[in-house]
């Protein structure tokens, strides 16, 4: 085969970008760029906020007027790395009101404008790709998007912040303190500016909210779902995981539920050592995906940093060279998916002062146990609940879930019924403890 | 969003099938097909070899005459699912150049037609899908058609037959018998009827060339590319694994060398406990890809059985629906890669009789060891004679990599230095051992 065959359908396409935003993942994407005379893309301008920060490229690229990217024709692509998602908002809708295809790494922007972000796609026919904004490095808009049909899909579970992951893997393995893990993590650069956003839970929502769209064609927003992050997790709690032989993992869940709708949620949660997701350590990320057919598939990248984020824009970047757009298939060519609220969690809970547990909120609780310095028990609770209330992520109270926590409805009397037979004994026994 | 939005784009395409082959994965198509109303794609005629076998399905679907599919207008897509490689090229030809899209499992039979295939497709235009022939449910040719400009893959290493995993990991972790883990195998439907195409690395070799393409835009064919299989694999070098901490898996591997060109092969290795590859295990297949940005990612999924197989078929035909077809970017939109045998593998090699092994050929041989039943040693070689020669596969003698076998020229004399340094004391204890 020679190697001068020029493919029918190859366009050769070159690309200018300007870019948004100059931090890790853009001084990671200057430099994978320069690096990568293949691919076709250049940088012309790049638009920062601080024109007094030292840079590590000439002068000449920056400029902190945005309207010389936004209004420049010979850009022809925006790449939007930015922390600020008014202002990227405000970049990308311009830039795709302008003719200009985007690449966008703003989970937080995508997520708090999914519905209008969809339109200006439909308006335009411009694309508009963002696989960087969620799991970096791991192609999993795509392989979602291309594959598993919507019948297919029974669920994905997915560690989607690399952060939390980092942290939570140097508490348990290095026993760092809670403290002293963000700080290493915000050091190595795989941290937000804003910790909150990623401890509390915001990021990982966000993303778990853009997947939606690509996993199940559900499009809604992220004080929709059931979510917190890793703020309250205690060494009490790593300790009775360690004796249960699990880790603890920040895991967003999607899951298609016997009524056909879908529950969709990100809490921390008790993963056993067989698990996929027990393999996931530090800032890398992992999808387990379980379809129909093909089994448990999983897909496994760094998660966070600033190469990873960097090439996963780079592979939108060299998908833009082919006219890739995402078609959004079981939103637009399916029955979307449902998100629902109607199902039970089975969950651990550790707490200073039980009083402040509501009992009766609990369809049941199956577990009681009282040490000197902390308590726990395990039981069951409607989604519902949790999402209307806050007490389980207060005053020092932790929730973790337990592994397959999600009790249909269909299924609770049944199980309810099991539960307490099995541990009736323990549960008189506790209950006199307290 | 309402449900009732169509997409600009979106061609509604019903899509009619002719199926050849009707074994555990025309038959798993079968049902898949059936319980996936919405992908809008049925089976109207199946083409058999034997009219006599009872089959699931109604008897008039079955016909034995290929042309009353070849020749039926109203089938637009032919699945090829049989194990005779020359008939299905008949058939994936005679399908392509009558204006109908191929959907193929054939690996041998693409391996062997790779560039009348690739001719094919450019001259008719119809698509030619084939994601089932490698790695079955995990969406590999079309991640690395994707994504990894060829500038920035570093190295593929996979375990691409499940038969062969399925048989090592019973060997190792429940000490079956070679034979008894092969039954097991096929009696699973994990292995293709002549067993031989699995065990020896046939099956694995002719996957790794289509890879190849895919990977580094290089169009070879499977008697070029360096393999064996598990069949002279003993329970002694298993047994020097575990002492190792290694366990042993059939790798396949590409790597871009230093000089650009690639370096390819199929051979049995020790893997260490933490790499992804120790994670894939019975039946299942697992590809690391090491790029320039993203650093190693991983995929994992079932790689063989009847739905898992079938699930990557209907992965083709859903993408059918959309005109996807493959692009060959690297082959035609960039510099194809290039293989080269100018490199070197440090091996472990065991066998009974030490003079049946030309330790001449050995660049040097840095462990020695005897024990009362065989013996072996650690040694490195040529590329270009382990192809030339076949005694490290043949009279008992096994050869398994090393972690990090590869060697390259430029670095063989420092390398030779330091290992010689350091392996001196035994080098001479060994020598007098024997």
């Amino acid at each position: 085969m020679s190697q001068h065959i020029e493919h029918p359908d190859y366009h050769h396409k070159q690309l200018t970008i300007g870019l948004f935003g100059f931090g890790v993942v853009g001084e990671g994407l200057y430099q994978v760029l320069k690096q990568t005379p293949s691919l076709k893309a250049s940088i012309k301008r790049v638009c920062i906020k601080n024109p007094e920060k030292k840079r590590n490229a000439p002068a000449e690229l920056f400029t902190t007027d945005r309207d010389e990217l936004l209004n420049d024709e010979a850009i022809n692509v925006i790449v939007e790395v930015i922390d600020d998602a008014d202002a990227a908002f405000y970049i990308v809708k311009t830039a795709l009101l302008g003719g200009k295809h985007v690449v966008s790494a703003s989970k937080k922007m995508i997520a708090e404008h999914l519905t209008e972000l969809l339109q200006l796609q439909q308006q335009t026919g411009q694309s508009f790709l963002y696989e960087a904004s969620a799991c970096a490095s791991i192609p999993v808009i795509r392989n979602l998007e291309e594959y598993y049909d919507n019948d297919l899909l029974h669920s994905i579970q997915a560690i989607v912040n690399g952060s939390t992951n980092y942290i939570l893997t140097k508490m348990f393995e290095e026993k760092l303190s809670y403290r002293d893990a963000l700080l290493q993590a915000q050091q190595l650069g795989f941290a937000e500016s804003n910790p909150k956003l990623d401890v509390e839970g915001y990021d990982a929502v966000n993303k778990w909210n853009n997947l939606l769209a690509h996993a199940y064609g559900i499009v809604t927003s992220p004080e929709k779902i059931l979510f917190t992050g890793i703020q309250s997790v205690q060494a009490f709690d790593a300790q009775v995981a360690e004796e249960r032989h699990y880790v603890i993992r920040l895991v967003a869940q999607a899951k298609k539920l016997e009524s056909g709708k879908v529950a969709a949620f990100v809490l921390p949660q008790f993963v056993q050592a067989s698990d996929h997701l027990s393999f996931v350590r530090n800032e890398y990320n992992g999808v387990v995906i379980e379809s129909g057919f093909a089994d448990k598939q999983f897909f496994y990248g760094k998660g966070a940093g600033s190469f990873p984020t960097a090439s996963a824009v780079l592979s939108d970047i060299s998908a833009l060279r082919y006219d890739y757009r995402y078609e959004y298939k079981k939103l637009y060519h399916h029955t979307p998916g449902e998100l629902t609220n109607d199902y039970y969690l089975k969950v651990y809970l550790s707490f200073e002062n039980v009083e402040e547990v509501p009992k009766d909120k609990f369809e049941w609780i199956e577990e009681w146990h009282a040490r000197e310095d902390r308590k726990y028990l395990v039981g069951v609770l409607h989604v519902q609940h949790l999402i209307d209330s806050d007490w389980w992520k207060t005053n020092g109270t932790s929730l973790v879930l337990l592994p397959n926590a999600i009790i249909e409805s269909l299924d609770l009397q049944k199980l309810k019924k099991k539960s307490l037979e099995l541990a009736g004994l323990q549960l008189h026994h506790g209950f006199k403890q307290w």
